[in-house]
């Protein structure tokens, strides 16, 4: 398991991912995304719904049309690690 | 397009839908389904993507890991009709 990212670490993680804004009252992160229409939207969930399920690490995440707003935690670390940011990399190469 | 459901139409469409749920303060319905995991739970999502596309209808969703709560309103009816409907006894015969 993937140990929760703290101080320097989690610092620097969250530096790289400038794409991502922390969450308000969880130790999680959250993009919107928004695509040409829900062909696009969900063609992009299926990519990341493929890695996530490689990865053993899921997000949240709500579709509404063309729109995708996704939150990455790790519920077994009750916060941020290294899977979160991995994930979010993963969807930033997709973006 | 399909119009608003109002009155007694309304009121029959709802009581066929035994699994879903008015939602408060919108016209809309929604139905939170468990299974027995991502690929699953994915899978389903999949399913309902492409009737959704087909009908060029779609719904409003959130999914985490075996979750995936589906909220369903005409937004250009500004409320339930037909399609929303249609697309709530596809999904139930799937579940």
């Amino acid at each position: 398991m993937s140990d929760r990212l703290q101080g320097e670490a989690r610092k620097d993680a969250l530096a790289e991912l400038e794409n991502w804004q922390e969450v308000s009252g969880r130790d999680a992160i959250t993009r919107s995304l928004r695509f040409a229409d829900f062909n696009a939207a969900f063609g992009f969930m299926s990519r990341v719904a493929l890695k996530a399920e490689q990865m053993g690490h899921h997000p949240e995440w709500f579709n509404v049309f063309n729109r995708v707003d996704i939150t990455l935690s790790t519920h077994d670390a009750g916060g941020l690690t290294a899977l979160d940011v991995k994930l979010a990399k993963f969807i930033d190469s997709l973006a």
